[in-house]
């Protein structure tokens, strides 16, 4: 579909260029057919010719019509069937592995219109991305699959475990990476994952790449997407333009997230957000007719990064490998003009993938870091190869350049690797799996040394400047309630100090054994607690166990469906009953959590915090020597927690 | 030291055969020294000859002396100056990484020892690795700088984060895989790793593996051990060999875990256990008469497992590639007559890894894993190349090998890795970590989906044959109080069921103001426990908070010696003092913890085995209705655990 844009194979219109063109045997990159005679340009069949101004601009048109027709498509199912498909969804996914639940964010619908949307927005052009999406689409299979065994649709601990491997599994066929993927879904998108969830993940990645591999997409016998092979290893001296490809690509991703952040708020706050169909028409048209001209954003975004990671050969015929010395590796003019476009194509991506992160439509934001990234470290690692090429007898290249036969010691592609890994390490702030995913991607594990340097610089810069990566700043700019488990906070207060009520005659408590179905329905009227702790009696206040709203509501209303002679006066029982009452009392001790999780008031509250994290709680009870003071629910936590970081307590969304 | 069994280098005694014979230019692997004229086997200085039955009885008996030498100083240093310095260390590592104390385990002698040690133990010819030893030496490294800094020093949950971290390191240097090392410190050695360790142990391997390929022991511009290229991609039937090898390798780790943990329980209680430097001597002296004849055991096992693992070209002189067609792959006598020394050298290697591992001299068990594993899948290997050079058109090779020029459509150095993988797998039970290692100690990206098949056929085996890698098996016949986060036991107790006392009578607790110093003094010569609960009133049992057993003594010293006219019949008082009392109080509210956490005693024994993992306690308190009723100690949980499996609770060893 992407080639589309271009023309089209008339014996066949499902097929690409490169396969149309398979029987001619010499096809480069898709902007040149090459002296295939199947396929056909848009201006071909117009015009009968592939060259003038006006084949040009016929050219031209059809790109931009086409680019629009995917893009009206992608959003307009979106906006029509599933509004939940849009984005990248591993914000979202994070924030449901956390324990929080978004109904029909996983569901059926979420994943067709994702799984279509996401090729239509990828074949308009657009800077974005498929392996995010695939992630999300993973989920929503995991989500859909679990409802086939009772065991985990039934249990939200155990479907999240699903979905931590449905996650491994949808980075392992996105990038082929299967390793990669199990330690996305540990270090990016999991909150909790013990080693058995580790184990599952790997098996399915397994299966995933298997079947990948199977299928063998990328038409390669490496089933990796951008298989590099240098020849040369890399020298020391040059783990300090690695560090600062590191550096460069920090400051690129926090420039790139604050930019992004900001647009977003804008969008949500002004009228644009209400129109998100012609946002999406709108940006597709710029990017189009912006995109076109240029021929390395005009290309296909993975072809690019193919393009800037691979080695120059003599079969390369591309402006980048235009070599004045084939032995010397002096730049020709045809280095220069790539350069001039490279920087160009960089400028024109970045802008407009800030703007396309977070339209209304499937995309990801990996590739376009990537190919950010890319760019700066192909144009560094070209200025190094001038450096070494014009001064080999510099002391840094002593031991490497300077020798005869030893010229070409510097390769461009290594450093675009090196780039688009930092740029994207500083986009996600990943460091394990980035470095991972990286060499099985490109299967370059001789250059793990500098791919965890560039990450880790990039890491570390991409912190100094702004603390959170893209997915923790949408979750943020969305207000979901995700409890970060990355933070570490001083904290001085303790739990009394966060404790609701802050008053003890406030607290909404129940009696065991003292309170009758009136008091107990006005309680549950006045009140919109999700439950309510049981006590002694009212003036002891010592703790018996915790009760769910729910439970509640539904003991009530089946009582007075079964039990004769309930009045409003009936006592309502939460100890065992033995002796006759009149009126008959409600009996419900069954339904009553004689385990709640309590704390005493002056526990610290890194230890509160710790405890919601790690045992995944929604609430607390607070005692004091034995009697009831409080609760702490997961919404009093969160509204804490920014407050110790002064931001505004009220931004965080709950259900 | 290796190569001092065989030979010297008179000119420069330290040089080992390679680097003494760089200058002549032609060595192959150790055991032929070419016609390099520097190095001299001991039977040439002896005997001027190199070839005869004389010349051999000679070499023979320096390779033994020389084992028998250095297997003397590895056991002599361990057994005078570092008890602890012996065996792999890992599974202790794990012990402490789990909360428990091991005093002198990661100080400065064992770590002096240990790294003295583990050379002589390697040299000596013994069947044992290298690589988990380095995991103890890094973690001594990192324990005994920890203290250099008070914040880590001093405290035992930042130490062991330290200790995660030094893990990774360990493993990083010792194969040249950093990313596999941190994987491993996450997967198979810490207990608590949160993604802060994961970045700091990420951090840390990345300068081990710097510093590692800036001094580049291997000597190879990979920097990696065992750098393989195979020309050729597998296939799909491929699969079906790739996972009966895992399958083989599960029983391979199964017999040898069970074996050795047979042989340990027999060590333990005869009187063998009594004369460990005797054992190391008999058990060398046997290794070295039985592994000199044969070629594959007479070299080191890393040559050995390089050479499984290599493909043969034109070069190889090794019987292993003595193939009478080039193109056909057809095997010669050669190759025949090498395999039938292989298998004898796994049987040996099977029989003597069983009785080394455990001796008490530094060793791991990685490099004899993967050299069993790799002798098994060449085998496996030659076995497949051979149906395919014999009947290129079976079905199964239809897509492969049947095409001319596809011949050689078998690596059998890939089946040699894929084998080693499987049962080094089986052996410790690694997933991730194990694949990642294998890849960056390979640089096979492309083999990534044989390799993780290999390794979850094999785990899936072993787990099924046995429960227990062998880390796990042996913290369990050492009785290391070590609570494993893997299981998952179904429980059916409630914490009433487990806690100490069985009757609330015998609780053990203060009153928070009606005890005098003599009560208390009473009560903490009658008892050892290491705290003791303090509630409102001995009638009440209303909790108030929890004191250290060390801390109360102090503070009873501290007032003996500072406050005046304290008598027997003083008060100690928990409580805010206002009035004043005579004869006059001991107060001891600030030693009072005032936030224990506690449990209700209807929680499920799975809520409290979980608190325990996760929050790390030591010991809950456990209430009813605010009161307490008693104490669940980690001994009271892995007590409890033990009886669940079904084992005797006394196996565990309590400090």
């Amino acid at each position: 579909m992407s080639d589309l844009k271009f023309g089209i194979c008339p014996q066949a219109f499902w097929l690409n260029m490169e396969q149309c063109c398979w029987s001619s045997n010499e096809t480069s990159f898709e902007l040149d057919k090459g002296n295939c005679s199947q396929w056909f340009y848009w201006s071909e069949i117009l015009t009968s010719s592939n060259t003038g101004t006006f084949a040009y601009i016929i050219s031209y048109l059809f790109y931009i019509i086409w680019a629009l027709l995917f893009a009206a498509l992608a959003a307009g199912l979106v906006k029509m069937f599933a509004p939940y498909a849009c984005g990248s969804g591993i914000p979202e996914i994070k924030t449901i592995l956390s324990g929080f639940i978004i109904r029909g964010y996983l569901g059926k619908w979420t994943l067709l219109v994702k799984s279509v949307g996401i090729m239509m927005s990828v074949s308009a052009g657009l800077n974005l991305g498929k392996e995010g999406p695939m992630v999300h689409i993973a989920s929503c299979i995991g989500n859909i699959l679990s409802y086939l065994f009772p065991k985990y649709g039934r249990n939200e601990a155990k479907k999240r475990e699903i979905l931590s491997a449905a996650a491994a599994a949808g980075v392992s066929v996105a990038f082929g990476a299967p390793i990669g993927g199990v330690l996305f879904s540990l270090e990016e998108v999991s909150y909790y994952f013990p080693l058995k969830t580790l184990w599952r993940s790997f098996f399915c990645a397994l299966v995933a790449a298997f079947v990948l591999s199977s299928i063998n997409p990328f038409g390669n016998e490496h089933s990796v997407m951008f298989y590099v092979e240098y020849h040369r290893p890399w020298m020391f001296f040059e783990l300090v333009p690695f560090i600062g490809l590191g550096v460069i690509g920090g400051v690129i991703a926090t420039i790139f997230i604050k930019c992004n952040i900001s647009w977003c708020r804008f969008r949500k706050t002004s009228i644009l957000g209400q129109y998100p169909v012609i946002e999406v028409l709108m940006l597709t048209a710029v990017t189009a007719i912006l995109s076109y001209p240029n021929p390395y954003t005009r290309m296909g975004t993975s072809q690019l990064i193919y393009l800037l990671f691979s080695q120059c050969d003599v079969s390369s015929n591309d402006g980048l490998c235009d070599y004045t010395n084939e032995k010397a590796n002096i730049a020709g003019p045809g280095v220069y003009k790539a350069m001039l476009l490279l920087s160009m194509a960089f400028m024109l991506k970045l802008i407009l993938t800030v703007f396309t992160f977070g339209i209304k439509i499937p995309c990801g934001l990996f590739i376009p870091s990537l190919a950010m990234g890319g760019i700066t470290g192909r144009i560094v690692g070209i200025f190094m190869q001038q450096l070494a090429a014009n001064y080999p007898h510099l002391w840094v290249f002593d031991n490497g350049c300077g020798l005869p036969g030893q010229e070409d010691c510097i390769t461009p592609g290594l450093y675009a690797m090196v780039g688009a890994a930092a740029v994207l390490g500083g986009v996600t702030r990943m460091t394990v799996s980035l470095v991972v995913i990286m060499f099985e991607l490109t299967g370059g594990v001789r250059y793990i040394v500098p791919l965890m340097a560039a990450v880790m610089a990039s890491k570390w810069v991409g912190d100094a400047l702004g603390k959170q990566g893209m997915y923790d700043a949408h979750i943020q700019l969305n207000g979901y309630p995700f409890l970060d488990s990355k933070e570490d906070i001083v904290h001085t207060a303790l739990a009394a100090d966060v404790m609701q009520p802050r008053r003890s005659e406030n607290l909404n408590v129940l009696t065991q054994s003292s309170m009758s179905l009136e008091d107990i329905e006005m309680l549950l009227k006045d009140t919109e607690h999700n439950g309510f702790p049981v006590v002694v009696s009212r003036e002891s206040q010592y703790l018996v166990g915790y009760v769910l709203r729910r439970d509640l509501l539904l003991a009530i209303e089946n009582a007075k469906r079964t039990i004769d002679g309930l009045l409003p006066e009936s006592l309502v029982l939460f100890t065992e009953v033995t002796q006759q009452v009149v009126p008959p009392p409600l009996k419900v001790k069954k339904i009553l959590d004689l385990a709640p999780i309590t704390i005493t008031d002056q526990t610290p509250m890194e230890t509160v915090v710790d405890m919601f994290r790690k045992l995944g709680l929604r609430q607390t009870l607070v005692t004091h020597n034995g009697r009831l003071l409080g609760v702490i629910t997961k919404k009093d936590i969160l509204r804490y927690i920014k407050q110790v970081d002064n931001e505004d307590p009220s931004s965080v969304l709950f259900n």
